[in-house]
C-alpha cells in the first residue's frame, strides 16, 4: 500500500541535466553561462553576509520588485519574485489549473511542463512543433486553463515572433504562459505584449543571462490582478535574504549582463559555422545554445558518450525528433574550440559506433 | 470573469507576522532567533560566493543530506531539503492529498496548514485542541490523508509527548506530519519515532535554533520510500548553492547552536516570571516564544497596539482563543528588559484601550 497520491505514484520525475562535481568536465550541458557574475553583484552578496540573515526575508522581495519594475518599465505591482522560474511555473499551475484540465504545450520543448501537469493531474496536450519549429493552428486548444510557450524555445533555440504571440494569445482561452528564460540572447521579446493581454503570463529568470543559476531568482510579469491572486500561492518567503539582493544588483547591470550576451552570440555565430562545415545541421538559435542535428549516418548519442569520455559534457535526450541531435551550450571560445577539436577527432577517427 | 481556480479565487492567502524595516523595531513577532548566526556560517557562506554561482546547484543538495543524516543519525536517502519547512509543507500536501481529502491539523496551530488544503482544494478538519493543549480522542480522522501537528506547537508553546505521538501514528489513516519547527528548544522530539512508523514524515528548519530564517532551508526526516516519492514533486534545484553550504556549516557547528537555545531558554524562564508576577497566565513553552493570556479586563488587542506605538512588535491573532493573548519572542535580555518595562508602565497608567 503507497501513501501517495495514484497519479504521483505512478509518475516519473523531471530529470535534469547532469551536475558533475565542479571542474572535472568541459560543462555544456544545461545552459549555464560561462562568464561569471557581475562583481557588483558578488559584491553585494558578500556585504549582506551578517546577522540579519536571522531574519526572514521580506515576503513579497518589494527591492526587487521595484528593480526590476523600473529597469523593464513596468508597475512593481505587475512583478512577482519566485525561487527561479520553477517555482513560478509551479505557481502558475496550481493558480489555474486544477485536476483533468487542459494544459497545453509543444512538442519538443521544456519537460518540465509535462511534469507539472502530471503533478497536478491534469490533461496534456502535446502538441508537435512543425519541422521548421512554428506552432501549427492546433496549438490552440479549446477550453485550455494553461498554454506553455518557451520562447525562444530550449531545445531546439528557435523563436516565435511577439506578432505571432500576441494573435495566439488573443485565440487562447486561459493563461498564456511565455518562458522567456533565453529572451536576453535574442533581439526580440514579448514585454511589451503584457499591457495589451489580460492573460499573459511572462517569465523570465537571473539563471543563464545574469550568470546566477546557483541563486536560483525568476520573476513574473503580468497585470496586477494575475500577480495578486498567483501572491496567493506561493510559499510565505519564497525567496531568501541573499537572492533578493543579489536581484536588485544583477537587474541594475545591465551593462555586464549585456557584455557576456554579445560575447555568447559572437561564440554561438562561430560554433554554427564550424558545425555546418562538419556537416551538422544547426537550427536558427536565439539562445545561448545551439541545437545540432547529426548527418546521415553518424549517432548523437555515441558522439554524446565519446565527448563525455573526453570530460566534455554536452546533452543529448534519447526522445523522438531529438535522438539524432545534440544540445551544446555555447560556452568560453576556449571551452567551444575544445569541443570542435574533440568532434573533428572523433568523425575523423570513425570512433566507436559513431558512423 | 477570473482565470484562477474558484478554490484559489474564494481563499485568502496566509498572512505571515510583520517584516518592518530592520532596527526601527524591537522584533519579537515572528520568533527569529535574537542571536546571529554562528560565525562559521557566516565564513562559509562568504568563501561561497564567487563564480560558482554561474552553475545550478546539486538537485538533491547532497552534501547537506550527508552531514545531517551523520549529526541526527540517520541515513542520507532519509532526509530531503527544501526552501524552508513550508517548501517541504507544500510538497507533502500535492504528494498524499488532492481535492476532497481530507487533511486534518489541531486549532490554534500554524495557520500555514489550513492555507495549504485550501491550496490543494482539500477538505480542511481542523480539530480543536484541549484547554490544556493536549489532542483529543478525535484527532484521529478515518480516511485522512495527512495530519499535521505542531510539536512543540505554535502559537500555544505547549508540547504532546514523543509517547503520544507514537500512540496516534499508529491510529491515524495516511501521513503524520510532525512539525519539529520548535523542537532544539525543548528537551525531547519524535526523531526516534521515524524508524518505528512508515507514515511519519519530521520536519526541521535553520529558521529558528540556528539563526538562519534568512537562508530558506528546511529538511524532513522519513522513511525512505516517502523521501523517494516526494523527491518527484519538489522543483528541481529548490535549494540554492549557498542555502546548501549554509546548512552543513550549521548542522556542523552544534555547539552554536545549543549555546543560543541555553541563552533563549534562560531569559525565557526570565520573562515567564515576570509576566506571572504581573497577572499573565503563561502556557507552558518548549519554544523560543510565549504565549501569555491577559488577566481579566485587560485588551490584549490594546496592549499590542500600544507596544507597537513604542516600537515594540509582538504578535496579536484576533481569532477564537487568541484574542485575550500575546505571543512573545524570547529576544535578548535586553531586548526583553525593555519589554517588561513597557509593559509595566501601560498596565500601570491604564493606557488608552488596555483596561
Amino acid at each position: 500500500m503507497s501513501y501517495f497520491k495514484e497519479h504521483i505514484e505512478k509518475m516519473t520525475g523531471y530529470v535534469p541535466g547532469e551536475q558533475p562535481k565542479d571542474g572535472i568536465y568541459t560543462k555544456l550541458n544545461t545552459n549555464e553561462n560561462p562568464y561569471p557574475p557581475s562583481q557588483k553583484v558578488l559584491d553585494t552578496i558578500r556585504n549582506s553576509i551578517n546577522e540579519n540573515l536571522r531574519l526572514y526575508p521580506d515576503p513579497i522581495a518589494t527591492t526587487a520588485r521595484v528593480k526590476i519594475a523600473e529597469v523593464l518599465g513596468t508597475k512593481p505591482e505587475c512583478v512577482m519574485a519566485g525561487n527561479g522560474s520553477d517555482d513560478l511555473l509551479s505557481i502558475i499551475v496550481r493558480s489555474f489549473a486544477g485536476p483533468g484540465d487542459k494544459i497545453v504545450f509543444p512538442y519538443p520543448s521544456y519537460m518540465l511542463y509535462n511534469t507539472l501537469t502530471e503533478l497536478q493531474n491534469g490533461t496534456p496536450c502535446m502538441i508537435d512543433f512543425t519541422e521548421d519549429y512554428t506552432l501549427p493552428e492546433d496549438f490552440v486548444v479549446k477550453g485550455a486553463k494553461v498554454s506553455f510557450i518557451a520562447n525562444p524555445n530550449s531545445p531546439s533555440g528557435t523563436m516565435i515572433s511577439p506578432r505571432e504571440i500576441s494573435r495566439l494569445a488573443s485565440k487562447i482561452d486561459g493563461v498564456l504562459v511565455i518562458d522567456e528564460a533565453y529572451a536576453d540572447f535574442s533581439d526580440e521579446n514579448c514585454l511589451s505584449l503584457v499591457e495589451r493581454h489580460d492573460n499573459i503570463l511572462l517569465l523570465r529568470t537571473l539563471s543563464k543571462s545574469y550568470s546566477l543559476a546557483g541563486i536560483r531568482f525568476g520573476f513574473c510579469i503580468a497585470q496586477e490582478s494575475l500577480i495578486q491572486g498567483m501572491m496567493k500561492v506561493k510559499d510565505s518567503y519564497n525567496v531568501d535574504r541573499l537572492g533578493i539582493v543579489a536581484a536588485v544588483a544583477a537587474i541594475e547591470d545591465q551593462k555586464t549582463m549585456a557584455e557576456h550576451v554579445v560575447k555568447i552570440r559572437k561564440t554561438r555565430e562561430y560554433l554554427t559555422k564550424a558545425l555546418q562545415e562538419m556537416g551538422f545541421f544547426i537550427y536558427p538559435s536565439y539562445t545561448n545554445f545551439i541545437l545540432a542535428r547529426c548527418m546521415e549516418g553518424v549517432s548523437a548519442q555515441s558522439l554524446y558518450e565519446e565527448l563525455k569520455n573526453r570530460k566534455i559534457l554536452v546533452r543529448y535526450f534519447n526522445i523522438r525528433r531529438l535522438d539524432d541531435c545534440l544540445r551544446i551550450t555555447i560556452g568560453t571560445q576556449e571551452e567551444i574550440d575544445l569541443l570542435i577539436k574533440n568532434l573533428k577527432e572523433l568523425l575523423l577517427i570513425g570512433a566507436k559506433g559513431i558512423k
